[in-house]
């Protein structure tokens, strides 16, 4: 059954129950596409097989770095005398060593023009230091232990210099981060549609508030990681990394190393997740350590340790924002401003992508009256700050549902009835928001049902039936509350990937895609589009991701693109592929393409069995060499030596049963999604609990359900650590006060509730599959959801996440303190601002 | 200026003395394609900085072989007790050790229907071995030394069975080679056109003789070599081997060793001359080093020894022809009918090339009334024969220009007209010569100008007026002689090449293409190509051969087809880059395509070089990233950020500047040459000395002339070892007595005589480049050409190759004692035998 015709819309049933669908491919009676087949990639992984970067390279040399002790300090000096000493000992390297474009600074990688003051940071130091972490030597030796040793023995002298350090401080800029850049400013942005200010002067409510979202960060249980050898005979270079995106390390690292792209290889093996942070390329690290492998013509590796992970990758989140909202009865948004500070950290390598992705999806599934959002994005001297999961849209939901729940609670309607007034309808789809998105096209959703999604998300949490709940829970004591968050997540964002599928000699399928795989079940869903499309096993199929050898272009995995931009590729690829076999098959079986099938991997003709040939022997075909290497395939082109004599052996057709193909759409799809929950608060302990969690989803047509739904699972459980636990305690020096999984609190499962989830498809008419993304989904709403659901167990206000327990301790006796203010309220003249 | 037209026939001069020709393309004021611009490796080679494979792998473990003494033994025991006790032994591995399709015998690589009894060998020796030299144990040591030692100590039982060598025994076959091959024949193949029988019979003039080529072989400087490395990270082999096909060879290692081919790269480094036995795979040794290397995780590599490839690699040349001609008072042949036998050694790995080239290329640039060409291919307990440079070509030209010469010495004809009277006119082409040529297609020959090369060399070496020289000579009591001969070669055999082109963010090119390189000059001579069609100097231009990862698919280098296949890919790759860079440059420039032009590497507004955009920077534009790593092409791609909303990024492009293509012929293209020889042979000694020699050549159109009179020089040298030097000489156990350097005679330098050269060019009307191979061509003709001229200096015939001065002294002392015989003649009923 082909897949090119799109499935209608269609509703499926909560996990476990979901009825089998149209639009799948059979495959010897069992469906391939869109079936919950168990991750292929599970067996070597759950069982220790998987080769991680540190596997790597156990004779290596290894890496370790110096490192600034200090937010912000002039480098007088570095003594690497006592280091000499370390027996094992084989290089130490600062800025000063450095030759050509390895010393210059590290690149801009995503100039926007509004990005005016972007500032990147040189590999190591090379005079100023602006965050803690940052690089300040290198030191390569035998081993991690003796690395660390001479690294540890190495003196900097530094002159501290005043650290900026949180929004507020770095917005007052007494003190600067970089002397040339007033106002610690890096970026002014704004997106706007309508005229907002007329909007709100002429709405009949308005509110104004302030919302604070802390830093978080990826966070992936293995860090960052380079292992590099420089093959001298060659001339060339092999780099493992542990990143999202290994073809761009290797353009970075050819340019820096001054090498034919050709001559690098990177290769990301097994990721132990992303999330974000090994997107950003190329981190010092996997510039200098190359450098040094060829250099010394030696392996070297750098492996990054859990500490160096929270002073020396990346951090995301932490947003102040100030909204203005102006509605009408109804709670219908009429004018919505938003002030957003964003705190970028010390440099700007990933450019203000984050600002743009929060100022722009912040409006979900509403149509507003009229938008401005501007944003100031700052300077500070701590760690770096790029995409994390989510990638400002958490900061940016948070703020539209939280305007939703405030609207609500002024007009004393149901939450879900002011969204449900506000939303996009289905009849209106594509719907053009007037803003331009990350990718410098206009924000336009393609497909989607959000008054479905609400009905269902209400009916899967029971939100019409909570007051009973509620009642039956305050006999007991008990405080609980529910929660509702909802939004729209641009996904599969372009330019491209590409895809390439080759069936050998032996029948095993070879499908390769240029972006990378930290887990995400890649070689599941790639190997199910592939033999959906071919009609071939699924167990025959192998998928290649992240290997320069294998596919040298790509964009990278972030923005929950893989299975958008590499599964369309794919799927072209294969499709070429089909009609390359079906055309052989054809010539060997005497008969016409179009009469043909493939089935378990055999070419065949429709209704007769007996007319077929095996896909290895097709791909023997392929190739119009005159030997091959076992009988069976020798006697097929025994048939093939001389040919027609009067056609090339070619015949127009390239050797091999193979194709590529790219996948470039014009524009972004958009997935959606709305969640709901149900949280309990203890009175004495202000412990939150999550006792129900709700998810319905709409990702287009799902690949694989199950992997959607591990996907959703694992990006609330990562909300749920955003809402309730995870934050960057800084002090006012700029040292990370939590730099370590001791302090730094992640949820365990013990934590996360058990999910409900149920799944929309709208397919997206913009790609072949009718595919959405759904990578980021799951943690986009959560810390919405839960400031909703705690609010509303409370009957505070929740303005700032993460919400710990001391956090809600506070805002009960605040609350017990202003309750005088919360008397005054009134129409027009309503203002209000809480901090 | 484009090269897509061909240039009409023109005549060029000697060496040195080439005229500025139509058709090259112009590059700043310098022709690149046609020019003799220095060869580019050579500055690499001749200092020393070579790579060649036992440069490779210097820590890696060392492979040797226990090879057989006995030409022909049964095996009865093999004992290595002694040699485990030799440190540093790593694995001993006999058959019984062989795994799977590893145990199984070689593959027959080019299966055809005469070949009824085709047979290879097992990569060890199972139970028989069937000549000196066959591998019977594989030792690897820590280092060679001890390989050898350990291997010595290794003590084979066998039990001796009769040996087979020689044609005539092993027609005789009292003994045979294969138990299941009866009368010891491998192949019994026939070509034939018109009724031969009745031609002769009906003929004027007939004449039957009987002639004799040695075997030699190609003999290349450096030997075989194999280094191997697994890496169990990436469950990835890869092999360096000294090899005409790396695509071939991994493709056997894959299917040998059950390994996807993507899993397998095979590179010929740099390798010293490969002249057809390297072109054979896989060799034992190739499937061996791999198997062992991945087994024991280790590197290993073996590196052949000179002895080894005197008696393990393969031999050529050997054929007894008998030969029967009827012929017009004008010297016309009417009827010619050839029996061949050919010796092919132990095993048939290679098939039968050899025989079908020499029957069906025999005819040369004649036409002839009518032609049988019956072969039989024998078994002897010998090295194995497969093709040497010329493969088959020199037995086939010294049998019919010795037909020419004894034609002419019985019509008292000069030897020069008799030639011309049989050749096939300039309007005759296409001329299909009503064969079916080695690739199984009918043998037409595309184009040509035989009587020009005739008169050219006529008038190069001064034969008109020879009388008056060797008058001269005589009166000084020097006797010399002048002999010719005329060779058509097919040339640039399918079934195809491909050919890769990439330009790189830096402005550099690189060219790859599957086959291999032995010295040819494929790095100069692509480069040009690619020069020319892309309009970039030449120097910007790299190019890599026979790197499974660089170029997956292709043949291979033999058959003098690199230039024509390869060539013509690259050209067509080249061309489809160029116009990919015209497209996008176009856009940047706001320009039409069709008004634009590259020179020196930038592409511009023709008649205006200031709207110009270097091709580095359409190389940038060509990819639709976001960012780029240097600041001309970030600033490029400034333009690009966003782009035109509503098409897809991609707009239908695939990313990056490159381009691929193959080449795929109907049939060969035929190159032709015509070599003339003036020789003196000392009375007392019986030396020759050759003291002018002539060629007049025809590839086509010239890519580099230097080059290929580069190729002429060296095969005409090694042609010249055939004619007087070469000869593998056994005994009759099947010993090769002269395996080595000190007893198997090559020519040095002062051997050969400068060689004067003069190019024809009839380009080929069958590729876009109009180009025939060239790299044979020079071997072709040579003992043909001494064989006359020493005829023509002592007033004797010459019926076998090579003629030692032992072979000359024993010919005159023949001759004297025949001069009775001699003065018997006749018309029709003329029957002379010569042994």
């Amino acid at each position: 059954m082909p897949l090119h015709g799109l499935p209608e819309h269609r509703r499926v049933g909560p996990s476990g129950g979901r009825a089998p669908g149209r639009g799948g491919a059979l495959m010897g009676g069992t469906r391939v596409f869109g079936e919950p087949i168990p991750r292929r990639e599970d067996p070597r992984l759950l069982t220790g097989q998987g080769r991680y970067l540190d596997d790597l390279g156990r004779d290596a040399l290894a890496a370790a770095f110096v490192r600034s002790p200090h937010a912000h300090a002039r480098i007088l000096d570095i003594d690497v005398t006592d280091a000499l000493d370390v027996d094992g000992l084989v290089a130490i390297y600062t800025w000063e060593d450095l030759p050509g474009r390895v010393a210059e600074p590290l690149p801009l990688l995503i100039p926007h023009p509004s990005l005016t003051h972007g500032r990147t940071a040189y590999p190591l130091a090379r005079d100023v230091v602006r965050h803690v972490g940052e690089p300040v030597a290198m030191v390569v030796a035998r081993d991690r232990y003796l690395a660390e040793d001479a690294a540890s023995r190495i003196r900097v002298d530094y002159d501290p210099l005043p650290a900026v350090v949180g929004i507020e401080e770095a917005a007052r800029a007494e003190h600067l981060v970089h002397d040339d850049v007033p106002g610690n400013v890096g970026a002014v942005l704004e997106q706007r549609t309508g005229d907002v200010d007329a909007a709100i002067e002429a709405a009949p409510h308005v509110l104004e508030f302030r919302l604070d979202i802390e830093r978080s960060a990826s966070m992936p249980l293995e860090g960052r990681g380079v292992y590099a050898r420089w093959d001298a005979d060659d001339g060339s270079l092999r780099v493992y990394s542990s990143t999202q995106a290994s073809t761009s390390v290797r353009a970075a690292i050819a340019a820096k190393l001054g090498l034919p792209p050709g001559k690098v290889e990177v290769i990301a093996p097994d990721v132990g997740g992303g999330f974000g942070v090994k997107i950003v390329h190329p981190w010092p690290e996997e510039i200098l350590v190359p450098w040094a492998a060829r250099l010394l013509d030696r392996e070297v590796k750098w492996t990054e340790d859990r500490r160096e992970h929270f002073v020396a990758a990346a951090h995301e989140r932490g947003q102040v924002q100030h909204v203005r909202v102006g509605f009408d009865d109804e709670g219908r948004v009429l004018g919505l401003d938003v002030r957003i500070l964003h705190d970028h950290g010390a440099y700007t390598p990933y450019g203000v992508i984050i600002p743009i992705v929060t100022s722009t999806q912040l409006l979900g599934p509403y149509k507003i009256g009229a938008y401005r959002a501007e944003v100031v994005s700052l300077y500070t001297n701590t760690v770096i700050v790029t995409p994390y999961r989510g990638a400002g849209r958490p900061q940016g939901v948070f703020c539209m549902e939280r305007t939703m729940d405030r609207i609500a609670d002024h007009l004393g309607r149901d939450r879900a009835a002011v969204r449900e007034v506000n939303l996009i309808r289905p009849d209106e789809f594509p719907y053009d928001q007037g803003l331009t998105f990350q990718d410098g096209r206009p924000l336009i959703y393609d497909s989607g049902d959000y008054p479905a999604l609400l009905a269902r998300i209400k009916e899967l949490i029971g939100w019409d039936s909570f007051e009973e709940e509620r009642a039956r829970a305050a006999a007991e004591g008990r405080r609980i509350g529910i929660g509702l968050g909802c939004y729209v997540e641009g996904t599969g964002v372009g330019p491209y990937e590409g895809g390439h599928v080759e069936i050998d000699t032996s029948g095993r399928v070879h499908v390769a895609t240029g972006l990378t795989s930290q887990g995400q079940g890649h070689e599941t869903v790639f190997a199910q589009i592939a033999a959906a499309e071919l009609g071939v096993p699924v167990e025959d199929v192998r998928v290649t991701t992240g290997d320069t050898r294998r596919f040298g272009y790509a964009v990278g995995t972030f923005a929950s693109r893989a299975a958008v931009m590499s599964g369309n590729a794919i799927a072209l690829a294969a499709r070429k592929v089909r009609e390359k076999a079906l055309r052989i098959a054809a010539e060997a079986l005497e008969a016409d393409p179009r009469d043909l099938e493939i089935t378990d991997g055999v070419v065949h003709v429709k209704g007769d069995p007996s007319a077929a040939v095996p896909l290895r022997t097709v791909a023997v075909l392929s190739n119009p060499l005159r030997y091959a290497f076992d009988e069976e395939a020798q006697r097929a082109t025994q048939f093939a030596v001389g040919g027609d004599a009067t056609e090339p052996p070619l015949r127009g057709e390239e050797p091999g049963l193979e194709g590529r193909d790219y996948y470039s759409p014009v524009r972004s799809t958009f997935a959606a999604g709305m969640h709901a929950a149900i949280v309990e608060t203890d009175p004495d302990t202000a412990e939150v609990r999550i006792l129900r969690y709700a998810v319905v989803h709409d990702c287009g047509r799902l690949i694989n359900p199950r992997i959607v739904e591990g996907q959703i699972h694992g990006g609330v459980a990562q909300g749920i650590g955003g809402a309730l636990y995870e934050r960057m305690v800084y002090d006012e020096s700029g040292q990370l006060l939590n730099a370590s999984f001791m302090d730094f609190l992640m949820p365990y499962a013990t934590e996360i509730p058990r999910i409900e989830t149920a799944h929309l498809e709208t397919p997206s008419p913009l790609n072949p599959l009718g595919i959405k993304g759904a990578g980021e989904a799951g943690v986009i709403p959560v810390s919405a959801v839960i400031a909703s659901a705690v609010e509303d167990a409370e009957g505070i206000r929740v303005h700032s996440m993460p919400l710990s327990p001391d956090d809600l301790y506070r805002l009960r006796r605040r609350a017990e303190r202003d309750e005088s203010l919360r008397t005054r309220s009134g129409a027009r003249a309503a203002r209000e601002r809480a901090t």
